[in-house]
């Protein structure tokens, strides 16, 4: 039997949700590896929805568990009924969703709080000494609930190909150890059982994203 | 310099849009082949939304570009504005939205309409002899507007694993050649340069779907 692994979204669209093809590509490498997944979601509202041809937000309101369906094919349950007892490793997948619907990092930055839930959720998995996969901006919650974690969240030199660079000296800041890693690369805590590689915070080529997750998702299940 | 293919959505989210995993690996696999990319989807009302938790449809009202730009991360046109003269290749990921913003399938199945726009773009490119992969339920729209073309949805006997496999019955009664084939193969129509694969029709684990979306791209690459 292949291991047993939760996936968390926060709904559906890089701006306001779960990084589509993020989330697209843990499930792909998820299956590969032979691992069972269980989908999960909030079931709360989003912070606000957002236009992706305008990049601005609009007056509409949508659930996280609902959008994030869209991504699971229906198959999600409520993050609320996660048991961690009956699973092996957790993955949650980047987009701005993670710093607005499961924590409040995209408005207060390294005074963000995590939502209870997701904290929750994650202290089960690292109290368990279960490995837990996070890429792009969801190292963040990591950095903010385990303090002196290792974790890449990609270079810390900004230019073209890294433009949120800065993100890398907050994590300093939050009193983690921050390792450079490139796209394809993944940096692994194996105290915390902690793995994490930039994907969407570099600037390159979506196969690139492809690859790099793939090699999160092929450690995390190595851990399980 | 790489091919330039586009891609052309119908939404976000298999029960009303494009299905996002096969949208995703069509992008994912077109950067493999260091293909330019530019996605297109119509400006228009989806037919309708549909909560993907509870599968039911619900009163809000979504428009396909908007929604398609999800996918897209906000890199998306108009497909009024698609001009084949400087594109080499076509793409139409599957998903309800083919067969219901693209096309009436969803609700009119062999008797249905494909919109202008999107009818008006597969012959520009079937004129041009430039191909055309489909995937999915995506090539029923081949079936709609080009007579006689061969093509693939997977099996023609329904079973466990081919939920679907009317549909190919019905591409026979449209006068098309269905050649069965497994999720992971693709079928080539080399008069119609037209490239076809299961994809999802196949109830199958998602890296197989990816895998079988990977060799259609591959093989609309080397044909343009």
């Amino acid at each position: 039997m292949g291991k047993k692994v939760a996936v968390v979204l926060a709904g559906c669209g890089v701006y306001d949700g779960s990084e589509i093809h993020e989330s697209s590509a843990v499930l792909v490498h998820l299956s590969r590896e032979g691992a069972q997944v269980e989908v999960y979601a909030p079931n709360v509202d989003q912070m606000h929805v957002v236009d992706h041809v305008r990049g601005q937000p609009t007056q509409e309101k949508r659930n996280v568990l609902v959008e994030s369906a869209r991504i699971a094919r229906g198959n999600i349950k409520d993050l609320a009924k996660l048991d961690v007892k009956g699973l092996d490793a957790l993955i949650i997948p980047g987009g701005f969703g993670v710093a607005k619907n499961l924590s409040t990092w995209a408005t207060q930055g390294k005074n963000c709080t995590v939502s209870k839930e997701v904290e929750d959720v994650l202290k089960a998995f690292h109290a368990a000494k279960k490995p837990i996969g996070l890429c792009c901006i969801s190292p963040v919650l990591a950095a903010k609930i385990f303090p002196g974690c290792e974790l890449t969240v990609g270079h810390d030199t900004e230019c073209e190909k890294w433009p949120y660079a800065k993100t890398a000296e907050t994590m300093k800041e939050l009193g983690c150890k921050h390792v450079n890693k490139h796209v394809t690369e993944i940096h692994v805590d194996a105290k915390n059982k902690l793995v994490t590689t930039s994907a969407f915070m570099c600037n390159a080529p979506i196969h690139e994203i492809y690859d790099g997750i793939g090699k999160m998702v092929k450690e995390v299940v190595r851990l399980a």
